[in-house]
């Protein structure tokens, strides 16, 4: 996606870094750069140290969410188990860790779905999504202070919620728009066991 | 999405609230909320003031993109036109200048789709998306420093390139999958003239 011959007359170059604030995960950076037309301009953002989504698919049909109140926006979302990764997890060992965390399942099934961006104007962050069938339930371990509950819901039931607007988390929104295009034969999901 | 009398289980609620850092749009924030349990806890997020996406449709089934270096990824994104909503603008004035800016192009027609949350664990973000159409061709308008060039794609076109990884800023597949219901009779869009 990024083609140095082609883009050239896109391309911003850093110049200059700067931490303006770093608070746990969050760090906020002011790098300079250069810009195509070759002048000076700023760019603040979030280095994140990425986050990783899982599809958990019951043998059933249903999927494994989880509601959780998002204090940022104000409202209580229906979303796929993610979380942010910690140092030196692989994405799956991440996956397989928030999913046991948040719902309790483990899954003898994984498949990797692929990596998007929530917000590149402003945060470096990667959210990789991945697949996980096979469920076996098990005691949940959220973390402290973190209050979530999980939900079992139909793929077509969640396409009636996102058609009403009541599934505005993106994440989920794609994760479950890839399930439908792996069930319809036009994605393909190499599963691998546990 | 929030309901109090049944999510009271899961909602944090403010106790105080201080500015960590403010730079133009850019204002970061850190309340203290009290926790479900009673306990306390701080909440750091970015006050966002939100953002306009547009699906701009043209007559020949086509849609217009844009293709811009998002420096915190490193990477060059393909994308729908969007941008941050100015004070006191409606999300349609937001879409109107947006796309006039970033493409050139006016939309005789316009229906608006639904409001996602991109990053509600450290972002008060809302995206709104709509739909354009009965597109007419002018001048771009690009803000000073903003380097973005017009890319135009077919619908299968950019499914190939989202199966393939290609296309991972969220805003743009989730537009692209709105479309796609609405091209299938599952969403409904309320077109207004301009």
């Amino acid at each position: 996606m990024l083609e140095p011959e082609t883009d050239g007359h896109l391309l911003e170059r850093e110049t200059g870094r700067r931490e303006l604030l770093s608070r746990g995960w969050l760090e906020l950076w002011r790098d300079t750069v250069q810009l195509p037309d070759g002048n000076e301009a700023t760019r603040e953002f979030i280095r994140h140290p990425g986050a990783v989504a899982v599809v958990p698919l019951l043998d059933d049909g249903r999927i494994v969410l989880v509601r959780q109140h998002r204090y940022p926006v104000g409202k209580v979302l229906l979303e796929l188990p993610a979380g942010k990764r910690d140092a030196g997890e692989t994405t799956l060992q991440t996956a397989v860790r928030e999913l046991a965390e948040e719902t309790g399942f483990s899954a003898r099934e994984w498949a990797y779905g692929g990596e998007i961006h929530n917000a590149p104007a402003y945060s470096s962050e990667s959210i990789w999504i991945w697949f996980a069938r096979g469920l076996v339930a098990g005691p949940r371990r959220p973390d402290v202070g973190e209050f979530v509950e999980t939900a079992l819901h139909g793929a077509e039931e969640l396409e009636s919620l996102e058609l009403a607007g009541e599934l505005p988390d993106v994440k989920t929104s794609i994760g479950l728009h890839w399930l439908a295009q792996w069930k319809s034969g036009r994605r393909m999901l190499d599963w691998r066991p546990a």
